[in-house]
């Protein structure tokens, strides 16, 4: 019976003849199906047709036989492996004062990985350069790297379709900047560019659906916010990035708390959450009592360094400084007050806290808890789950990885790079 | 060359040869192709199969020869038709106080459509009741009609997937109640069941969409904020609505927008912004000024009726009465601060405002919109449009209508009437 005689007996499962590589390959990739005989049961095609296109993927090289599975009877079957080892991809997050870059395969898993300072605003060509440099340097030793794609966070909003940063107000130079077009043309790969904090949802969103057997659920409307210098927010609706009409969505650091504040933000607005519960504000109102001769702690540091920063204040509060700690309980109130407002309106299944003031341990979370679940809808809070990020600042990077992963792995990529290496052979 | 012998040629536009007909019926039906050769070349299938795949479609009665089209010379193409007139649905949206039913045809075009005041509260079985009441009734003298799906808005959070309302706190009664099995036993159709807010915010995207010429752009990322004795949202994101972890998400009645607000909410809460801007707490307060003596068009109403309702204050406000413009025009600054909050974190692209208290015109959204343009990020505000709705109160069941064609035209559910409809003949 020829596919066009089935018409009639069409089912959910029946899956095209020309992708059934595809299909076959997503299968043994994402660990659904790895024997021939599961790969013919959950994709629905007949055995002749598996074996035919699992041939020419281990052609190919991208599948290989691997160790006997287990086996209900009869010959033992022989398993197969998705070979993550022979792409890689480059992954690069900036913050506004450092710079994380990763170098994976095509599992996500980190090969190399390093963190070091960085000023973002010396520029997109000399901060791209730093990117370069750190890859090139890697590959020479290890000079098998095969690059399938480059990943780039920015702490700022992004056109995803262009790759172009847009009026970022902490990135001057990098307004429209190209990044695409950079990498592209030095690699020859493909490259997407996000906020930075986008990529920490995914992240957040891929460490913990690894850790958990269940299905995706509560996972698949989840918030990412971070508190460090500044407030900014992560959002997955449905199991993909809300990024907004204009890739702003997230940015709730200048949500108004308090119409009566006299206090000004960076923003030039009045009010706004970060302008009194960010960590450049803690560390701004910190200085202020340090200097007016409040003797603790933080004089010991203003001392030592002539300021105070947002980490100063976390590291006071994580040992036990009254003062740091009295702010941080209080900066968690105040976005626990953005938050309870923000869960009524998006309903996530979990909210994930990470940044520096964040790590400052239960003090901020039981703030932020108490003032959510007092303030929102008993329903939107019902199974809530509010927690920390424990990610350990290397969510950001998980999540670039996992974002080229979903971008790799379509039917036009995949079609595309088997019609090249096809083509070789 | 058979299709197992492409595999190294695949392109994007290849499809399956099994669902062949479904694509075809796809363009055909969203009017992207209407001759047999603009098929091929949109769906990249061969001559031979779109003239046997129409053929079947045309015998088993979903398309038929239409129209000649212009022809690009030589022999003048036959237009195809998707015959929309073959089934129905049937879409029931409850308010608080109303009752909207429509059948359409399966483009979701009106046929009949009433609306009555109704008590949500008299329960699930008699409101039920009451619409395949209506049902009945319609079909006596039509009895052609033959249902495809059935739709049903209530006002309160619905877990989508097993269409039941889950605590809704104005529908007493309804709490877990099994609308789909109601009328799946009924009509022997497939049934969803949604908030109404949410059918409304699909309602405004199809009627914008239909008189756009543009790409989807703007319209991916659309809140529907309704104004009317309460205050909901229904939020779409990437296109589709985002319902949230426990349906819950677009509840933003129940936000706090004042932290002293002495005010209680029928919610229990205080200051929330629906006990302070909604319909039910402007008639409130109107009726305390009324009876205090202010010597206004309220007076009269109250003398009439006995007490007031946020239609009255609609009215009023309509009508010009100083006290009822007053008190929208403050409650469109309340609705615009939270509004503001919810552009920075959510960048829509389109903000459509409706409900009674919308509905006085200009006043309540330039309100609404001098407070989100000062209060928002530039780049959430940059392309961002506020406008009211012009649906006349049909958004509702054009939304229920648009949401049963998104349902009903997926493969799986074609390819099933396909099979059915294939035995048959």
């Amino acid at each position: 019976m020829s596919p066009r005689d089935t018409i009639v007996s069409i089912s959910d499962t029946a899956i095209e003849q020309h992708d059934a590589l595809f299909v076959l390959l997503e299968l043994v990739r994402t660990g659904k199906a790895i024997t021939r005989s599961d790969l013919g049961k959950l994709s629905g095609l007949g055995r002749s047709i598996v074996s035919q296109r699992i041939d020419e993927a281990v052609e190919i090289g991208l599948l290989e036989e691997a160790d006997f599975g287990s086996s209900t009877g009869g010959r033992i079957p022989r398993t197969l492996r998705f070979r993550h080892e022979i792409g890689n991809f480059l992954v690069a997050e900036f913050g506004a004062r450092n710079l994380g870059v990763a170098v994976t395969d095509l599992a996500g898993r980190s090969i190399h990985s390093q963190h070091e300072e960085w000023d973002i605003t010396s520029g997109p060509v000399k901060s791209l350069n730093r990117v370069s440099e750190i890859f090139n340097s890697f590959k020479k030793t290890n000079p098998e790297l095969n690059l399938w794609g480059v990943v780039v966070g920015v702490p700022g909003p992004v056109e995803y379709a262009t790759g172009k940063p847009v009026a970022p107000p902490i990135m001057p130079g990098w307004n429209g900047f190209d990044i695409k077009d950079f990498f592209g043309k030095l690699y020859q790969a493909p490259v997407w560019v996000d906020n930075d904090v986008n990529l920490m949802a995914i992240g957040e969103q891929t460490l913990m659906r690894s850790q958990s057997t269940q299905p995706d659920g509560e996972l698949g409307d989840l918030l990412f916010v971070k508190v460090g210098s500044g407030i900014g927010a992560g959002i997955i609706s449905g199991g993909k990035v809300h990024r907004g009409a204009n890739g702003s969505a997230g940015d709730i650091g200048h949500i108004a708390v308090s119409e009566d504040s006299k206090v000004i933000c960076r923003c030039g607005q009045l009010g706004c959450l970060e302008a009194v519960a960010g960590g450049w504000a803690l560390a701004r109102d910190a200085e202020v009592a340090a200097r007016a001769g409040k003797p603790d702690y933080l004089n010991g540091v203003i001392a030592k360094k002539g300021f105070l920063s947002a980490s100063d204040i976390a590291a006071g509060a994580t040992r036990g400084d009254s003062y740091c700690m009295e702010a941080v309980a209080r900066s968690g109130r105040l976005v626990g007050e953005t938050l309870a407002s923000l869960v009524n309106f998006f309903n996530p299944g979990v909210v994930v806290i990470g940044g520096s003031i964040a790590e400052t341990g239960d003090l901020f979370l039981a703030s932020v808890r108490q003032t959510v679940y007092r303030r929102s809808l008993p329903l939107a809070t019902r199974d809530l789950r509010i927690i920390s990020s424990e990610a350990d600042h290397k969510e950001g990077l998980v999540g670039g990885a996992a974002l080229a992963q979903t971008e790799i792995f379509t039917r036009s990529h995949m079609n595309r790079w088997i019609e090249q290496q096809s083509g070789k052979n």
